[in-house]
């Protein structure tokens, strides 16, 4: 994929504005353009990847140390009661932008953002049959 | 905080049992008991800390580095379409454990889970205005 097909790499060489939080070598921060809340920002490494499991050790580093950092601001200033981080990776997960991405979300009690959490419980031995597999793979 | 308060740390210290996933000397991966699809996992440090925001950097790092090789094998078993990998911070934030813990979420196509995304647009200088506040957070 080239800056051409993606909009954050295009916010990044700065062929697109957006409003800057915070930039270092290799991460990005600004305000998402259609927030849920005030305070919305977004985090992206600099270099293109589609999802999460495909960016490098280091990059992840590099992000999660700019969204401790970002997520510590934006609380501060929203006076939030908490927020979500969240990373969306395919579309089927509500991936918009194929260039990963965290979400920084200040939260309100009682927003009503995000309320609907469908869990469920495994039938007996299905979790350990599952993670059986998930341990193989790593 | 001490172990006997949080089931997190109960968990990281044997003393509650869990369905282990990974685990290196920081990190520990492992099913979550109230799932919102099949596959579903927690990552947390093994040192007690409440938020994202304050953990220190290298257990940031540590974490993230977690994620991308868990998510990736997740997402293989789980042959699924997408997975959200999501850090709910304090209460009204959906965080019930108050120990960090990231979800990896697979996803399939059409699931209907977390499908309200209720964004909405600035007025006109709110977004620069916010911005203009974080940065000096920061």
């Amino acid at each position: 994929m080239t800056v051409r097909d993606c909009i954050f790499c295009e916010i990044v060489a700065g062929q697109v504005p957006s409003i800057k939080i915070y930039e270092n070598d290799s991460v990005l921060a600004f305000m998402d353009v259609g927030p849920i809340s005030e305070g919305h920002t977004l985090v992206i490494p600099k270099r293109h990847f589609e999802k999460l499991d495909e960016c490098p050790a280091e990059i992840l580093s590099d992000i999660s140390i700019v969204l401790g950092r970002v997520a510590k601001a934006v609380s501060q200033v929203m006076a939030s009661d908490g927020y979500n981080v969240l990373c969306n990776n395919g579309r089927a997960a509500g991936q918009l932008v194929e260039h990963v991405h965290f979400h920084i979300i200040p939260r309100k009690k009682d927003d009503g953002v995000f309320s609907k959490w469908p869990s469920f419980e495994y039938e007996q031995g299905r979790a350990e049959e599952i993670a059986g597999k998930i341990c193989a793979k790593l």
